[in-house]
């Protein structure tokens, strides 16, 4: 049936991982807020009341459980006319499951489990209530409505594909579909909101806030003033992200805020080497926390340019935040001469010292992230930030106990390409324009932790490593195309467009790659949370692959040499 | 049909992640080593061409399930007459499949998706082959002989419980099971091998070796001369770890061997601070890796005892590890007056400053760090040990950047009264008696970070925390019987028994232990992959908690109360 006079509210709101009180309040003051409104139902995302992503936390503390189902009884007493759908954990026999409380006139009508979705009759109206991605399940339209509270990160080509498969959903069953999404962060997880209803022909009838809380009163049968055009997913590498940069800046301002605010941490300190990953880890935190709580701080060793100290000093200024500056000069000379005292003890019993080493690049790093550590351990509420970024992920180009060492790491999901764009966006659309000196989106990214012996100069990322603009193709191609190193060497890069490279440099730059991939796994698995941006991350929280895995053959071999090897076998 | 004149091999190998030549060398090895003994079948574990936690790995590296089907279609070729049961990743439509391929007379003769258990013929016997947990779903005898590919851990009570459901499974068919594991190492996970045959009657007929690789041939009808009698998972608390301790050496030994083989890596440098957690450590790495890729070196401190300078060197030698002493009052020093001078400019515009913070203390142990991680990026092959245990990991009582970071955390689940019953054990069973200092032993564990106010002296652990007995037992509650911290308040500890404590005493340390356990949560996610041994871990791999999830309510609160706070919200 078709009741164009009936009223639904869509109630997207953000909550806390585990705090039941905080949760029920959001979702109590909601409740009480459409009273009067003769509503038939007001909806609430997934796992309203627990948080979602409690995952096994609640073998530890299997107190949230009980509690939560206390609370879910003592809201229903509260209920009215009005049916409320409230996620929550259900206990049946010992097991947990992810369901939906059905509220009204004082107590709970029914409750829905996670993979057994059911209609529900309301003012003569059939809902159909599915949760999570029950709704892949759906083959044939049994009701008048269907209600889908599903939680989906923003993430690129998100929108797309949830698109394409809501829409031709709710085509193909000529029925409406409310899709209700969270909002808000949670830890590496940032949820976009964007609740909205699919009329019966598959267009968008109305679209909540994004990044935002929500609460959004409509018909579900009501048709969409446009047809909604379903935009594709990008089907090849580009350098140009503009349309997706207000969507990455808004994701990861969110999960900062999140972070800080879910925590109960109100403080950053992070150092600001006039380079592009602190520059843009510092716009985003005084966004996120406010300038008056952001500390950053100039550590200049003896590699660091003028330039440098004045570029940090600037964006600084710029932003608003706290900034002092303190050498590290000394503390590196210390631990240098404590160090080679005791490499020579070392050598006495141990070959294979290198002859070139990181090592004293990494002190460096080190002594920084003891100066922030230091901070942090030394005012209330503050931690350090974790400045890497996803393209040296990748490459393990950051350093354990260094720079990727912190409470989170914001930017540890955006390949440097994308940031370069990103900051050119943001001294664009803040209102404070231009707050990142130009100097520092010019100048080529290098840690000044060690001089190039090609060059005489401080040795730069792309020298030591490949083009970023390479790089980072290889990395969207395999996060986005599933590529394997052949089909990589065989196609056509960006890169390879716009300047002449042989087929032994990109060989050579592939194999660079994959090597060391193989060796940075060990880092991915103690990078802080990464704020998951991409439509793939190597946040650990989605993605682990063991230390162990690190001899794979990425280039695999022929049947002939297969042959030939189970014969020496 | 049973048939007593035929044989099967099974075949528990320890394979590489990722790495299809090194296994498929192993299994046409083994293979071609049972060719000429008229077997019916040859079992390979699950996974066993590609290895198994490859998890997400595949999305990075496609060309693995290519290859794997290569390597399959290349083994399937050198077989004769035995059929051999390989596990491997099957490609269906683009999806992947972990499967079983059944080969003979030199091709594939079928393949056996896992959920998809399906029954062959050999030789006029019918074997049921099943993958995984696929065995829970066996209802009904419909096969001669069950074979169950399932890798299961090493941790505590996992026989217990394995042999629970294999026994009364097979009693309950009348149908024998051969149950095979794999056995190494894989990052955390460390597999126990132990494959055995349950006879029609429930109990074992035949068992492979544990921590080591097996080929074991045998009838699979035959009867067990003794009935299995299964072991009682422990239901209380207890302090008597001596029937779990060469369990759990083995269990870490092989964990971290396989971690060094297979990485690559061969060394390994720690700080050896006289105290119990880097003693155990530098223990277990002698045996696991050989005395000669051990380096501890000592790095007092200003707190540091004359003894426990003492007890490393002894330690060292007793293990014939290299060792030195390298002093970090210098760095030290030179750090801290970097600090209070950074301090009191951050104090001009923040406030909040503790006035007794951790932040010396923490100096302290991330110089140690630092030395530690200049070795290993000095020398070759080497990585640096975290010495973090599992009870000071549950209360956050480690350091980030400092003793719990490095390439992989040993003991960090290995609670401290065990590795005070670990440490006993190893100085009565280990070939070189007595290797461990008895004062190491005896005395009160504490970092010698700095100095109790009460008591003028370095401060003892289980003076900031509380006693460890009472803590392991709080962590055993949780892990094990999934208490609450009302059921633990209302019932009694074994600490308890021998201690006269009141309950206001109790009451405070299980709340600083559920507050100190809520903000340790960020601590976990940054912990190096730890051995997993006992029944549950906080190993990310396999316990993740929102870090914004800190302000779960242990508690819990009554009806009157929530109905309050709706009222109010």
């Amino acid at each position: 049936m078709e009741d164009l006079t009936r009223k639904v509210g869509l109630a997207q709101i953000n909550t806390i991982c585990g705090n039941l009180e905080y949760n029920a309040k959001k979702i109590v003051q909601n409740i009480k807020k459409v009273e009067t409104d003769n509503l038939d139902l007001i909806i609430f995302p997934e796992l309203a009341l627990t948080g979602v992503n409690l995952d096994n936390a609640i073998c530890r503390h299997p107190i949230i459980v009980d509690e939560n189902i206390k609370w879910i009884n003592e809201i229903a007493k509260i209920t009215q006319k009005t049916t409320a759908l409230i996620g929550f954990i259900d206990k049946v026999e010992s097991k947990y499951i992810n369901s939906i409380a059905i509220i009204s006139n004082g107590k709970i009508q029914k409750i829905i489990h996670k993979s057994q979705p059911e209609n529900i009759q309301i003012n003569g109206i059939t809902y159909k209530i599915t949760i999570g991605d029950d709704y892949c399940n759906l083959l044939q339209a049994d009701s008048d409505v269907i209600i889908s509270c599903n939680s989906t990160l923003s993430r690129t080509y998100k929108e797309q594909k949830l698109q394409t498969i809501y829409s031709n959903l709710a085509k193909k069953l000529s029925t409406p579909i409310i899709y209700l999404n969270q909002v808000g962060g949670n830890d590496g997880y940032s949820y976009d909101g964007g609740s909205k209803i699919y009329d019966k022909n598959g267009n968008i009838s109305i679209c909540a806030k994004t990044f935002e809380e929500d609460l959004l009163i409509t018909n579900p049968f009501e048709l969409a003033k446009n047809k909604t055009i379903i935009p594709q997913v990008q089907t090849a590498f580009s350098l140009d992200y503009e349309p997706d940069l207000e969507r990455t800046y808004k994701t990861l301002v969110q999960g900062i805020r999140d972070y800080f605010q879910k925590t109960g941490l109100q403080r950053a300190v992070l150092g600001l080497s006039g380079g592009l990953d602190s520059t843009v880890c510092a716009v985003l935190l005084a966004d996120a926390i406010g300038a008056d709580n952001v500390f950053g701080i100039s550590m200049p060793s003896k590699l660091t340019s003028q330039e440098s100290k004045t570029d940090a000093e600037i964006l600084a200024n710029n932003l608003g935040i706290h900034f002092t500056e303190t050498p590290i000069k000394e503390m590196v000379n210390t631990t240098d001469n404590c160090l080679q005292n005791l490499f020579s003890k070392v050598e006495e019993k141990w070959d294979c010292r290198y002859s070139q080493s990181y090592t004293m690049d990494n002190i460096q790093a080190r002594s920084r992230a003891v100066i922030l550590f230091g901070v942090s351990n030394e005012f209330a509420s503050c931690i350090t930030i974790a400045t890497s970024d996803k393209s040296e992920s990748y490459m393990g180009y950051a350093t354990i106990n260094g720079d990727m060492s912190g409470g989170i790491a914001p930017i540890a999901d955006v390949t440097k390409t994308k940031l370069f764009a990103l900051a050119r966006w943001l001294n664009k659309n803040r209102e404070v324009k231009n707050a990142i000196p130009e100097s520092v989106i010019l100048k080529r990214p290098g840690a000044e932790l060690a001089i190039d012996p090609n060059t005489g100069k401080t040795l730069c990322a792309e020298d030591a490593l490949m083009p970023y603009e390479f790089m980072d193709e290889i990395i969207w191609r395999i996060e986005n195309k599933n590529e394997n190193y052949h089909q990589m060497l065989n196609s056509e890069f960006v890169y390879e467009k716009n300047n002449n490279i042989s087929k032994e440099q990109k060989t050579e730059w592939l194999d660079k790659f994959y090597r060391r991939m193989s060796f940075a796994i060990y880092k991915w698995s103690i990078l802080p949370p990464a704020i998951i941006v991409d439509s793939h991350s190597i946040n650990k929280c989605e993605y682990t692959q063991p230390i162990t895995s690190s001899q794979i053959n990425y280039k695999g071999i022929s049947p002939e040499e297969i042959q030939r090897k189970i014969c020496e076998a």
